[in-house]
């Protein structure tokens, strides 16, 4: 068995962060998610302001989560740099969500949303953690949806 | 003369880098990313797909200083985290700007915008360089500016 090169621990890593959402398993989204002892940990999701610590981020999954009845993420365009014991992760998520439907039970509509991320990952002894994660709408034209709006 | 901390010297190098922005001075912007040698610098204008690489964000900015007649930074909500020799800064941007307007000389009208920035920096021995910029749009309620919208 080969050991995995560092590049490809931190786009594993990656990986399964999405995974962890697309299962809605917070337990397991919680241990992707750097341990703070002294450096706060950052999240923002689309359109949303900076969350700082654990307590604030691990919250907004769960309230994301909760309003989630089915999310699937496709990610493409993933780039990784990994300088001494930090890495940075850029990717595309081809989003595909749907929230629980007014009628218990049933999905409501299936919404696709293009969102660009930045992760960026640490190393520990218990493997590449999450430091921090921006995540944001796009808004320009793209090949694959086209769209009258543009950035200034 | 005390020397500076480096989360001093970390938020030194955040505010030289909307000052830059501020002066529309490209050259001093340039001098601020960090130059890859293998390590690929990325970029997310608010809206904006991810730009990798200095020929992209370079251009991007060039693009941006072009459109931006007058713009100014009023940062808040700084935050410095330091690990080794990377810097995690997640910061909120009050932009007030304008653009050129339709008569040649004057200004166009000036335009508020909120928009959240997590910035990634690595110690040099030139000093303390961006490895990568996220900015997006906040859509989501604040105190300072009500608003309908709210995000998923």
């Amino acid at each position: 068995m080969t050991a995995l090169t560092d590049n490809e621990q931190v786009e594993q890593a990656n990986t399964t962060f999405y995974e962890a959402m697309e299962r809605g398993d917070l337990d397991s989204l919680s241990g992707l998610w750097l341990e703070s002892t002294g450096d706060e940990i950052s999240c923002v999701h689309p359109g949303w302001p900076v969350l700082t610590g654990r307590g604030d981020v691990l919250r907004s999954y769960a309230l994301i989560m909760a309003n989630t009845e089915y999310i699937q993420f496709f990610l493409t365009d993933v780039t990784v740099s990994v300088s001494a014991d930090t890495a940075l992760v850029t990717c595309t998520e081809n989003i595909l969500s749907g929230g629980p439907a007014e009628e218990s039970g049933e999905l409501g509509p299936l919404v696709g949303q293009l969102v660009v991320a930045t992760n960026v990952f640490r190393r520990t002894p218990e493997g590449w953690k999450l430091w921090a994660h921006h995540g944001s709408p796009v808004l320009t034209e793209t090949d694959d949806e086209p769209d009258d709006e543009t950035a200034a």
